[in-house]
């Protein structure tokens, strides 16, 4: 499929005009590969403007980003405590399993989110016949369309801490949780250990930023890379995707208007017949019940999916590129009935 | 670093131009991600014409496309069968025994190539304590900057299926290989059960392509490519480079440039003064042992690695965009004396 | 803790006395090791005559023969569904995980027993993204203290068969299984590609073995073992064990003796007040809610464990040499008030 | 083959006396499994008597032992030097790069003994492309049956040290080399920070147990075994076999004893005609050329391993057991010509 524009994914969207421009301005000559080079310096600036002091790696994918931020922080013999459904447990292909050996342990939740409670629960006490408990890896903005408070992740953070546990957050649409929440890229994951920062449903063509902060962390980071087939050779075309999108506040722009769009779309249909929202929509995601009688048709026509055909539940989702027209015409399909 | 033209490595170049106005072209409107794409089909029928009946499998990176051609293949109890020094053995950090779990044996040669007499000689029977010797993996054109003619490849792959092994070859440099030995892509590693095909070297930003052959290897491609990390979700950007790059032999164009590049550099420099060529130029590489009193400001002031400082060994390596004008100023630097 | 008797595990128990005898019989003088002797080819014979026509891999823990029987049917990216609180996925440490570097899915049981019901929930369209389902392991008798029937485990057969999974038999307790089916050891798990058939908690110092079935999984069963660091040395000791509980059905005369008093004790005490029993009683275990006052005490004198606190659940174990004396004072303790 | 006496291995042999004596004497009612019994804690003082202050987990193989012991030491990223032919490189059927993911490097010796040169020549600079190189793994006695003395082994801890890698020791034959060295347990490898000691080879049915020396590494010990599969529940037995060895030197009468033969060999056969003995014997092993017309008569009848066939290269190996007399005969039949 390919189409005007679709509701189907936020990487159904291309590249953002200013990262296209970006590559274009950094294809001149030769440059030394594997980031030894002035546009990976550039980009590592700006994400030490955003982050605060931290080791960064720029990966291609973002599976690949969060496997090295994860490879980090687990011995074979340590798990990880995540949401059932999340990106790693679901969308991976046994990635963090396989490459790092480790085990993931799931707990189910409402909309995508755990708790200090929902971990409690899953606590166990160490001994030998069980893995170690090691990570708590959550989702920020979540594979739901929801979004932690920066207090919530706080105080995930503080359990993870206190039972001797780090705190990975999976950014992939870490830029709509930071316009949801009016907050910074460094504010948005307080006490994150690491963090997996996706630029590519922000306008990259293919851009993932391994951040890790927790200084124990990060000495291994460009070999943990490289390891995990994540090391581009031309490194200056990552790396001028950062750039462009880091700079002037576009990754901003992008992620407040994939928003807006979302809440624009959950308002016109909120109230229709035969259409419920299941999710609080709180990034560029809708999540929504409409009619069994209509879904298969408006799906085909506005190319979104049907996330769990027994229940006639759609994923809707918005990107840097929805334009208020298309979303009007899409609840005005919805909403006609 | 980053200069005008350097000899470091046909990885400090840029994008070829055809490339760069392939990403723009490619960059319309939306298109459904991971492969799901026309530009990903139109990329797989020209590697179809290219390669013949093959599984395909876009990746982003070189040991990328290595891991998951070798995981087809292997089960965690073989072994693969490589040249010491192959980029598999040295350059990937370790990913193919920590990826795939299975042991790398590696035999010495004296310029890159295995020969089915070096095989023989690295053969064990099977027993139990040992792993099981599964694939033999060679690389054309080889780290040496030399390359197999078809008939010794195709020896190596007869020794392998006579003795039950399968043959991967690593393919980074496949079209320098093809141009050296003026033959089409599907003709230069005759036999390959698997060819990591790498056109990033050739002028793509990061296109390698895993070339499943031998029909029992190819069902499980795309999951063993996602579990690698190197599923990219905006798939079209990669498969416009491939099909930039197949289109009208622009590849065979740059790679003919490039190891044209390396002869005029060798002969350039062959009878000079204190220069020695180590081995056969036959791809796009030239190993010379230079004068050790200037080595080190030849390579500040051309940019190239000294391969081993102790003999004043250097690596020059040319590149698609090389043009005859530097190479000429890097020949009148060495042999100025 | 070291006790005359206890109620906490059947591996609490010793070695029956055959057992011993028959380690002693086997030191005289030297054998070949790791397999080829005597002894192992005695044990093999009988596990033959037990299971039919299959590859047989003895082996030194029950993680370990687990481990070896899954990676023989699993790649990287293939998973494993299983009961949540199989010993597969809470008490090997993330072994599976670890070693083989599949994914464990965990599907949750009302009594450790998986259903084809079950089942069809758990499974999932194939694509690119998600691991392959590819093999269920089911535990025969389970470590809730069920059985299957081999109906039911030949209906889960069947559907892992209609689907193109295979099915593994975690048999650590299938001697349990087997008694309590009135049936050879052969009968009670049909339809299984593999098992991991364990003979340590019937009696014997440390032998479980891995028998392969299905044709297509045999071949590397040795080198599987050996990688797995199952292989012993002085394979003859662990031949002898496998002999001497195979040999006049002592494996049955023992289970049958461990269920019988499992049930004499679950008699004794079903109808006590403040005492429910939870699981059917088809093996060897009873797990009982006992008077919250008394539980503390009553497990300190009776070596059991405390399974869950909150609910004062308690798992009480019978072995091959529980007496029935000990049996009746337990009752007699719970049961006095 | 089981025969009266062999040359094949020191694994022919059975258990000592002893051994099988505490076996039978552990065999008295119910303890509890995993480690938590009087005799696990009792051969873990005699551990602490032999090694000093370290972290100790009694394991079943030596494979199992070495994959234990390594994993404490290595991140995914992270090789090991070791001498081609070590027991870790040939013998573990990949068992260490399969479970850990580590890579190994290995460095070719005249006698199975590794030197700081011979390091010094294998080492790198540390960059992102390569693994990082992290243990030094010897075998003390070595697969060659030489010894290094304490000496030798403090040079290559200290060499190791200072490049900031660490020392493991593969002591599946620690007892014969602190026999040769007339030194104890604790002194034989001076500097290491891990060992896998063996007492299988000494007169074990089968236990090895890992040291955990460094104090940084010892944290996990036990959870690593698990995953290794290496924790037997029954651990009273393995613990027993460890305190028959460990008291009154018993360890130190087999070993004296077994090496006395091979000296008694080696004497014997030395200057007789068509035999060269190959490495020096410091161990329980001869490595002899033997006559190439009666190599074949003679390893039938003394059940001993033609090591190289071409170069008609025996392995002879001694154990705790052999009797002066099968020496003298198979000298005679030797020397008889």
């Amino acid at each position: 499929m390919s189409a005007a524009m679709t509701f189907g994914s936020d990487n159904h969207a291309g590249m953002a005009p200013e990262v296209l421009t970006a590559l274009a301005e950094a294809n001149v000559g030769h440059a030394s590969g594997y980031g030894d080079d002035r546009w990976t310096e550039q980009a590592e600036n700006l994400l030490g403007n955003a982050f605060g002091d931290a080791a960064f790696a720029l990966c291609l994918t973002g599976t690949g980003s969060n496997v090295v931020a994860l490879s980090l922080a687990l011995r074979g013999w340590e798990s990880v405590l995540t949401a059932k459904g999340a990106h790693i447990d679901l969308d991976e292909a046994g990635a963090p399993e396989h490459i790092i050996g480790s085990k993931l342990e799931t707990i189910a939740t409402p909309d995508g989110r755990l708790t200090p409670e929902l971990l409690d629960a899953a606590l166990r006490a160490r001994e030998q016949h069980h893995v170690v408990q090691r990570v708590v890896s959550i989702t920020q903005s979540t594979e739901c369309g929801t979004a932690y408070t920066p207090a919530a992740v706080q105080a995930i953070a503080d359990w993870a801490h206190a039972h001797e546990l780090l705190l990975h957050v999976d950014g992939a649409r870490l830029c709509n949780a930071a316009a949801t929440n009016r907050c910074g890229l460094g504010e948005v994951a307080p006490g994150a250990d690491l963090i997996s920062f996706g630029l590519t449903k922000n306008g990259a063509m293919g851009a993932e930023i391994v951040v890790a902060i927790n200084p124990s962390l990060r000495a291994p980071i460009q070999n943990a890379r490289k390891q995990a087939t994540q090391l581009q050779s031309k490194m200056r075309f990552v790396a001028a995707q950062v750039t462009a999108l880091l700079t002037d506040d576009r990754w901003l722009n992008h992620a407040t208007h994939a928003n807006a769009m979302a809440l624009r779309l959950a308002d016109g249909i909120g109230n229709a017949a035969g259409v419920s929202i299941i999710h609080p929509v709180e990034a560029n995601a809708v999540f929504a019940v409409l009619p069994a009688a209509r879904i298969s048709a408006l799906a085909e026509k506005h190319h979104f999916y049907i996330w769990d055909a027994p229940t006639n539940l759609a994923r809707l989702m918005t990107a840097w590129d929805t334009s208020p027209a298309e979303v009007d015409q899409l609840v005005a399909d919805i909403v006609a009935g």
